[in-house]
C-alpha cells in the first residue's frame, strides 16, 4: 500500500510548525517536523519572504498530499488576527502554487481527534502527539505539535476513523 | 529629470486597489490603476494566488521604485483582520520577491496628505484624489481611490512637502 503524506502546518509571524506524518496500511508515524522562525529584527516583508521560501523548500522535499490548518475562527483580537492572517496568506499561496489541497479543522476537532477530549491544554497536545506517534520525546515546541496534531486529525480522517 | 513611480497598494481579499502615481519635475500625475477582485466562489488558497500573479504581473509592468500601503492599527475586529492580513501577506510577500521597498502611512496621515483634513470621508477622499491627479473622473472604486492617495501621500514626502 502506497504512503501517503499529510502536512500539518501551524502558521505565525514569530514561529510557523510543520509536521509532517506519513499515513501506510492503517498505521501513522512521524516523517518530519520543522520550525520556522524568521529572525524578528527584520521588516515584515522579509520575514513573510523568509517563512515562504522555507515552506515551499518543505514542500518539494517533503512531497505531502496535503496541507491541513486550522480554521481560525477564534483568534483572540484584531493585532493577532493580523499578523496570523499575513503568515497564513503565505502558507496558503504557497500550497496553491504547488496545487496542493488545503484542508481545515477546527480546533476543537483537532483535539478530539488527539486526545478524545475537545478542550485538551497545549501540554497535554504534545503529550499525546508523542504517544500516537511512538517518539522518543515530545515535539519540541508547542507549534510543531500544534502541527503534528493537524496532520494526525487529517490521517484519522483519511483512515475511516 | 528622471520620472519617479510609486505604487499604493489598498490590499482585501474581495478586493485589492492599486494605484500607481508618477513625480516628474516636482508634478504628480496619475500614470494606472488596477482592481483586482479574484473569484469569491473559489478557494482562499486560488483567491490568493490569483492576487498575488496579478501584483507581479503589475510590479513587472509598472516598475515602481517603492510600494505604499496604509499602516493597519485601526482593524474593525479580528475576522476583518485576519482577512485583510491573508490578502495583505500575499502583497508584501510580492514586493519582497521584487526586492521593492515598502513604506507604510496611518490613515489620518493618508487623509491630510490628499485632503488637508485628517477626518475626509471616503467620497471626499476619492474626488480629492480625482482633483490632485487631474483626473476627467474620480477613480471607479474607493479601493483604487485609497491606493492612489496612498502613492500621492509618499509623493509628498519625496519632493518634501
Amino acid at each position: 500500500m502506497h504512503e501517503r503524506r499529510f502536512l500539518g502546518v501551524d502558521p505565525g509571524l514569530t514561529r510557523t510548525g510543520l509536521g509532517l506524518i506519513a499515513l501506510q496500511e492503517g498505521r501513522i508515524a512521524f516523517a518530519n517536523a520543522k520550525l520556522i522562525a524568521p529572525a524578528s529584527n527584520q521588516p515584515l516583508r522579509d520575514r513573510l519572504h523568509h517563512l515562504y521560501r522555507e515552506v515551499k523548500a518543505c514542500l518539494l522535499d517533503w512531497q505531502p498530499e496535503v496541507m491541513v490548518v486550522e480554521n481560525l475562527i477564534y483568534a483572540r483580537n484584531a493585532q493577532v488576527a493580523l499578523k496570523l492572517g499575513h503568515a497564513r496568506g503565505v502558507l496558503l499561496l504557497a500550497a496553491a502554487e504547488s496545487d496542493l489541497p488545503v484542508v481545515e479543522y477546527s480546533p476543537r476537532e483537532i483535539k478530539l481527534a488527539v486526545t478524545g477530549y475537545g478542550g485538551a491544554s497545549k501540554e497535554q497536545m504534545q503529550r499525546m502527539v508523542q504517544a500516537v506517534l511512538n517518539m522518543p520525546k515530545p515535539p519540541e515546541t508547542h507549534d510543531v505539535a500544534d502541527a503534528l496534531a493537524l496532520a494526525i486529525c487529517h490521517a484519522h480522517r483519511a483512515r475511516g476513523k
